[in-house]
């Protein structure tokens, strides 16, 4: 049996299932096994409804999986009746599905059964509704493989950027922006990179004050914090440089400079792949034992089921993990 | 008399006085009657230089101007002989002499014998080599005009913002934001936009935090300050909207949702401005009883001299200070 990527399908009333469906049929996707986790009775239906004609493989367990590259598997984990689907809206039973398709796919990929995890979008409102109180993905993953080194990277071919601290207040990434923590971000671009096919990747990371502090004039975190971090990375043969301006960074990095950012806070990072208003971004949590990426775009309730989706997120999504998982072919 | 626009011919061993010159030429130029507050012999010496041809009128008292539009008026403070003129080169007598262009400009000013200041580059490090310790343009200009309560604003037709705060430590940015200078930055925009022909400019305030705090999960600032400061405003009149996550708001902005956003901190609003990479940005200091616009550019030693340099963000500083001061005409 060749390697198993397996696909979470996210919220069944938003566009997970489509951008799925039509991402098995884009010429751009590379070419391997498939298994989606989710139900099969929602993904047929939306196959049926969108005019699709992907042939699909509906499996009750894994061993049933079968080994051709023209069928798409489903694992059906049979949580939401078709009568039951409200599209386009938060509710609790895609809630809870979308939730259980992403404990089944961990359980997998700990297992070795896949290679890979993607992840189509969940909607955090419906997760919780349902009783599982996560602010999203990363935090479930973290948990489920007992991660504490974990880092959210935001990879386009034009900008990628790996962040330091995400979901925190403003403040509290001040405080999170440690020497440590710094050097460990360095290090999973480094590897996450060179897996990605990168020689030598070319790592900037942004400083956290305006003009990188001035010499310690505009704040003391470069010079106690994030010098350090890059002097230690570097003896370590990291490519690393900086602390670079955060306002200059970016362009940089866009006109071909560095391969990746190092971003100390989540807007620093956010503000610019967003403005530049890529459809293709990649989010990659670096540091779990496990391969996983996934779409940058949410559930999309207001175009769900209309057809319109965009998959190129999610046909890059599958390729990167494909690239991630090189190393871990069965 | 028509009213009189000053420019300063910034530090004689940059950019400045090229791009006063190219700008003269120009033809997207408001009509209007100029004066470069500078040395004579340095602008006239790179007028002959790059080939410009430009028609100078030297003069050594604000009396003797004459009123014609063709003729580039240059008061000539006589400060830097050529002999001694380091051209590219950060270098005590330049950065003397562009600091006492910019005081003599505030004069003029203040004295109502100009109608706007729009300032070409200086260099920090030469001014303050010169012993004027000041961070740059804004703080002198706050110093001679005696003001406290200005704000720096970033324009250019596709994206412009404003800053609660700007050369301070992230974690002072974090303390100034508070409600009272919130909404004095909202009524500058709103004023400045209203000066600039936008009848009821459509103002975003940018959160703080990530996906602006989510309601306090992710830090208070937005419900205790934010929130507090734009609810005034609203019962202002004024048309103001947010907080909006900072990763959308520049993108929306960018479509044509606002006329301008006001940022929280100076990266906020500098990160997406420079990734952009616009060369037509022009950086106005409002709040000043003066008007004052400048280009967004620094000296650009390296090139300085070599007939590169791109005007653009010199023409539309000129033109914007016309507009400004169209309620000032004498």
């Amino acid at each position: 049996m060749n390697k198993i990527i397996g696909i979470t399908m996210g919220d069944p009333s938003g566009i997970g299932p489509e951008v799925i469906l039509k991402s098995f049929l884009n010429k751009k996707i590379k070419l391997g096994k498939y298994l989606v986790i989710g139900d099969y009775e929602v993904i047929a239906f939306y196959n049926k409804k969108l005019n699709l004609n992907v042939k699909l493989e509906n499996i009750s367990n894994y061993e049933e999986i079968n080994n051709s590259t023209e069928t798409l598997s489903v694992l059906n984990l049979g949580l939401v009746e078709i009568k039951n689907l409200k599209i386009g809206e938060v509710n609790l039973s895609s809630g809870n599905a979308a939730f259980q398709y992403l404990k089944k796919a961990i359980e997998l990929a700990m297992d070795g059964k896949i290679s890979g995890i993607v992840t189509a979008p969940l909607n955090k409102e419906a997760i919780n509704k349902a009783g599982h109180h996560y602010s999203g993905h990363t935090e479930i993953l973290a948990h489920y493989t007992s991660t504490k080194d974990y880092a959210m990277l935001l990879y386009d071919e034009k900008l990628s950027t790996i962040h330091v601290s995400t979901h925190v207040s403003l403040k509290e990434a001040i405080e999170r922006t440690k020497k440590e923590r710094i050097e460990t971000v360095i290090e999973l671009a480094d590897k996450t990179f060179k897996k990605l096919g990168f020689k030598n990747p070319r790592i900037a990371v942004a400083g956290l004050n305006p003009h990188s502090g001035e010499n310690g004039l505009f704040g003391m975190e470069e010079i106690d914090e994030i010098i350090p971090a890059i002097k230690s990375s570097r003896s370590k043969k990291i490519n690393v440089e900086g602390p670079i301006p955060p306002d200059t960074v970016f362009l940089k990095a866009t006109k071909g400079n560095y391969d990746v950012v190092v971003s100390m806070y989540h807007d620093q990072g956010h503000v610019p792949l967003k403005l530049l208003g890529f459809h293709s971004g990649v989010n990659i949590t670096v540091g779990l034992p496990i391969v996983r990426t996934s779409v940058d775009h949410g559930t999309a309730f207001e175009i769900a089921g209309k057809n319109v989706a965009n998959e190129e997120s999610m046909v890059n999504a599958i390729n990167l993990a494909h690239q991630l998982s090189n190393d871990l072919v069965h």
